[in-house]
């Protein structure tokens, strides 16, 4: 399967980038603002960046969650990494995920992560559809490059 | 309720150190090799440490995770951070969760989430009894501090 991350379409979704990282929206939010620190290289593996890689990553993470959690207007978040198959990486190529919380979204504030799952197949299968539409999509990501400064 | 990250008692499950966080084994794993990454000092949270210590923090994380995936014989790995109450943050002293992943250890990989969430009540509350005792424990982590030369 050709990497979903690893073409030009996924760049319309690109929000802000450092170095060697770009953030991403994306196109089937668990809630609202939820997006994706993904390497412009295909690199599959947290072991593959070196420490100066390592270090770009999570501050610029940082500094995204900090322009989505203004942007969006939510109180708090969730990061999330899934190292190879076997811990739920369904796509070999790295992506941190980056949700956004707000008071009161699920009833057990623990309960986000199986979305993830879900997500992903919903993400990668046209049979489902909760993806936003290209309008949607376009909208938000043009707000978010103007927070960014971004293109 | 007193911070059960700031007494002597956590101490005892401490395997390894950088200069401002401490690797500790989690009482109640969730699979073999479930440790945390906390600051040394009551911080908590992400939004609170210097670029220099986020930094710090991801190393010192991914080399605390190469030992377990040795030590633990263990294939993969998750990753999880919960910032605030509303995302599921249950102690209020940031803690970053190493989850080593086996293959086949649950029927969907990626449902290893909610037991996270779980297994806090259990870790807190004396009444669920999952949590290892004080002999598999110290066993543990002597052969942790071992692996990384720690005490």
């Amino acid at each position: 399967m050709e990497c979903p991350f690893c073409n030009d379409t996924v760049r319309e979704a690109v929000f802000a980038q450092s170095d060697n990282f770009l953030a991403l929206y994306n196109i089937a939010p668990i809630f609202p603002g939820h997006s994706l620190i993904i390497p412009g290289k295909h690199i599959e593996s947290i072991q593959n960046l070196s420490d100066e890689q390592l270090s770009e990553m999570i501050i610029f993470s940082r500094k995204v969650t900090d322009g989505l959690l203004q942007v969006f207007k939510a109180e708090s978040f969730n990061w999330s990494l899934q190292e190879k198959e076997s811990a739920g990486q369904t796509i070999a190529h790295l992506h941190w995920h980056i949700v956004l919380r707000f008071p009161g979204d699920m009833p057990n504030p623990g309960d986000w992560y199986p979305k993830i799952k879900s997500n992903y197949r919903e993400m990668l299968d046209s049979e489902f559809r909760t993806k936003l539409n290209a309008a949607e999509m376009k909208q938000i990501v043009k707000k978010l490059r103007g927070y960014f400064n971004y293109g």
